[in-house]
């Protein structure tokens, strides 16, 4: 059984390569009735394209999206949503040479092992580009997870060596695009930008953390035991290739917490259930709590440096050394916040409509 | 879509609740051939059952397995296999006074808002007794595995403020056992046990980490781009009650390494390909990589404390306290290491039928 | 991936064999409040049971159900509803001298082929007591349709070389049971009652039809493209043992038709959009169109029959004779009646949660 | 869950209205290592496009494929095969004055109650351009089951009134293109031609019936007890618009059998098990036999017809008359002979996958 599809009830599946002709997405499960228009999606695609700042890759590509069905009179109809992108600025060639190397980091050798044969031009599939397909659909899931009231916003916490401090939800959401790195954290920021500079004047990379944040996800949401609502998020984080690590409120700090400091108190706020704390990210059993939901992603550094790195030539299998020219991020997280963002909202509405929330057929029911 | 169902080509539905009549599990997708005695099963059920040492609650349950089906002569027929144990001991009147009060740190609340009426005794649905079924599950996939070479061990590396040192894989099966902490370090766990003996004199609870290892995984296994090998560890993990974070490799450390760090050099080993190091965690694109596979579950304190807690009473909605009285584990990591096991072992057979490394049909062929 | 599980939203997993310990089923998806007692799913189970009349085989099977979880004070809790017959009456030892040989007109040479191992035991998987999981569940399909006005009612409409006439619904209700061939015309239950006892004294068996009604059932339900109500009735019924065509409506009389006569053409009643012949059965581009579900399936007469057979030794792989001994049904439409309203009832059921019609999580919102 | 997507180890997603930009499909679990040519998909598409004979639609389309995804060097690579045709000669306008009344015999009706908004021209998502997808991706399928030495032809047995004799095999495929009816039985082929023109010409629709026969499918796939063989081929075809009947093998016929006319007896030929008859069309207990699979589909005259029809303003709710003008085929079943084909080869190729015939990642293995 492959694994191209996402979701269940709000169910996606994306294709293409990186070199290939181009990429896309199929989205099906979305409700009819909800106004869409190229541009709801292109603005997402934007914040993810490459080239858009000094810490993402020079390949130019607009990625301008074109939508092919599930559309009639700018509204939704219930049917499936094909979206896709046109490869423009596609260098095969810089490819050529090392076509029988196993890049170290990246998945040549158990793609090699696994398919016996891939597209070695940029990463083929497991390229980042396969992503485009995430953020596009996901732009719909925010759409209509924007008429429940639920917002989801993803930012840098920690870039390299540096971390931000922690910032209220209206800083973030105001000073998320004010800098390449998408750090709220106006002071970090500047320390984060200099980091990336240096990585790539050493001919390296540097890592970091996104966290996502859902608000307005009411109580109930998640399916158990198995699809539960922390299960799917982290299955969905840890799907977007870099991510190593995945957290839920406290997170890794709960191991080193008592009982009575991590437990939320229960609250009455506005006749309302809440907590007084959230250590438990939103979510218990499962469940969404009403809470914000709260997670964290860490990002491994870019595989692709411009160092010479010891491998194995995959045909000869023998030892040698690889040296990556290509076009490469000095730093995964910023450009990762928009596809994070997107997964977040593709499991939020999924599980809406699983479990009743939002109408499965159509939202002018 | 309900969401008690785990796996695609080995596929597991459990059931149960922890006062009902039973809990068990239906195993569908178990090759043919397999020989499969109860034993099997008893032993990896006896790891996880309550009362088997003074750090896990005093409930008294032998949960002796009942196979019922999928097995004829001795053997496994690629029919489903149902187990069963059935429970014993529930003492149901402790939780009368409190079915109404929201228990901090557990799916109480959401299960209300979710399903508006909700089996409180012990947790219900949401109880870690739900558990005894992944874990009969995961003896037979665990079977499956050995005869393929794959083996799965997972033990305690931190518990509250006690981290154990890194062991090798030889010290960490040897020593797995000897103490009820399921700690290699014998050192730390003798501490360990202290801090549990600490938190449970205060009426408090402490959490930890476990770490899970499979070793003999072939490289190639996994299915990009969402099914990926990482991706359904991670859910598979974060579906485990208490779970709050997972990590993979070098996981939440990868965020402050630089690419030349976290790369893992591919070298020529005895005419296979390897890596010198495994920050990777085994895993490349969402693929095995034929290295261990590492991955590491932060688990939170046991909600369930016997000290008074603010909440809400559902009913009424309206601020009270709550005293749990019941029988509680005063910490979660040692009796989650057969579970952790269990879901290690579930996905990577589901991902080796997937991929061809397995028959799914029979052992026979 | 193996094929126990039926449904989506409300997803059922059949386990167990004929000759086995016990037979169960585990439902998952049904919301909770619903009122259940043993009572509910005894009835049908009853209209089942071997040993019930004399058109059905002696083997004498009280089938008494046990329902082991996801009931709470007498209602259902949202979570898996686990139930259990135990198999009594199992003479296994009249197998023995045909376990190397195919009966002709069942499984057991293809089973052998695909696992390499099978319980021979009365057809082991094969046999048609796994319908007791269906029909089990099927009663709580059916319990929920009835809250929503949904009414499910099968007949046998044709039995051997005999026919029933047309009946109206209210005829067909108030006579069904009357006689042990399930047959609404009870003129027509005479003739098939002589013939079936021709047939049992001959050594032979004869086939029939099973019509399903469904009414009540809203327009709208069913999944464009693959997933139409159609398709997956479709599915449904060719699943059960022994049926060998299935028709929708004017169904294979449609061939012969014109565009002008199969055409329903489309009429206000009582201010609703009806049709005034219902040649469709209810379902036009795999959606329902609120008209009475129509549906005939075509039942193999049984294959067990207790003259000399030619077949295979397949362990010695040359030709031989086989005599059946064993417990037969001589005619199998009648005890399939209860079996073909559960499945209809279960794709109905999974649709209308599908389609938004039923909330998935509880009726009590 | 919505349902545009068909198939689990072999997995298609189609996507696309009549009248919108283009029509598609995503194939996702395409083994690595197949050659695969746009020429391929292109003769299949070929033999099911508009205005390809006078019995079928007038409306000029050369349905030309792009192949967007997955093919690297002329090879599949194991990961989605994207493929679309564009729109050219939609006409919308002729569908402006009917966008509010329900065509009889079309889901118009049903699917505005569904979604509440749809696209009426020329049937949106429901039209029978949808197959274009079904066709495409069953094209792969026919290339692989071919290397595995399985062929799959269907045929137009009856047309209106007029039923073909039955036909070898090598006969059927000699004639199967030499007329526009695609019946192997040329005489019969030239009655029904004629039936064909008279329907056209007192404005009227033919039904007729579409036999598929696949060899050389191995004993033994097919996965119980839900997934069987039979079951998911009569989803298959059922889920292709307007056929309102499946039969396997005796089919409708097996009603009227006894036990010992029905069975087919085993025997051994060239040191095969093999049937001497096969009224079980190739199936037992849901499993191939090794015997030909043989279905039968029946297909309703074409709903749109140049007559005036009795219908209802679905806005204004009130009854009324329509005149459909548009471009219609006069018949369905010959243009249906390639989409019945490739359902049967999806069906097929996702069962030899799940049950281990074919590897699920690579032709090369």
């Amino acid at each position: 059984m492959p694994g191209n599809t996402f979701g269940h009830s709000f169910r996606i599946t994306t294709w293409g390569e990186s070199h290939g002709k181009a990429l896309g997405v199929v989205v099906d499960g979305v409700p009819a009735g909800l106004p869409l228009e190229p541009q709801m999606i292109q603005k997402e695609l934007d914040r993810r394209r490459p080239g858009q700042s000094q810490v993402s890759t020079p390949r130019s590509e607009a990625d301008s999206v074109e939508i092919l069905s599930g559309i009639f009179e700018g509204k939704t109809t219930g049917t499936p949503i094909s979206m896709m992108v046109w490869n423009k600025d596609a260098r095969s060639s810089s490819y050529d040479n090392i076509k029988d190397l196993a890049r170290p980091g990246h998945a040549d050798y158990p793609y090699m092992k696994k398919y016996g044969i891939r597209d070695y031009r940029g990463g083929g599939r497991s390229s980042a580009r396969e992503t485009i397909g995430r953020v596009a659909a996901g732009a719909i899931a925010k759409e209509i997870l924007a008429r429940f009231g639920i917002e989801i916003v993803a930012h840098v916490i920690a870039l390299g060596t540096v971390s931000a401090r922690p910032m209220p939800l209206d800083a973030i959401r105001e000073n998320l695009e004010k800098t390449p790195v998408r750090c709220a954290d106006l002071e970090a920021a500047e320390k984060m930008l200099k980091e990336v500079e240096a990585a790539r004047e050493e001919h390296d990379s540097i890592g970091g953390v996104v966290e996502i944040i859902a608000t307005g996800v009411p109580a109930g949401i998640g399916e158990p035991v198995f699809d539960k609502l922390d299960a799917d998020i982290a299955k969905a984080m840890m799907s977007i290739g870099a991510v190593k690590a995945v957290e839920i409120g406290a997170g890794y700090e709960a191991s080193r917490m008592k009982g009575s400091q991590m437990n939320d108190p229960f609250v009455m706020e506005d006749a309302m259930v809440a907590t007084r704390t959230n250590n438990a990210g939103g979510i218990l059993g499962g469940l969404s709590t009403g809470m914000p939901i709260i997670c964290r992603t860490t990002v491994k550094p870019t595989p692709s440096i411009s160092q010479p790195q010891q491998t194995v030539d995959m045909k000869e299998m023998k030892e040698t050394e690889i040296n990556i020219k290509g076009r490469h991020d000095p730093t995964i997280p910023p450009r990762m916040v928009p596809v994070a963002e997107a997964m977040m909202a593709l499991v939020i509405v999924d599980h809406m409509i699983r479990s009743g929330h939002i109408h499965p057929d159509s939202l002018l029911k």
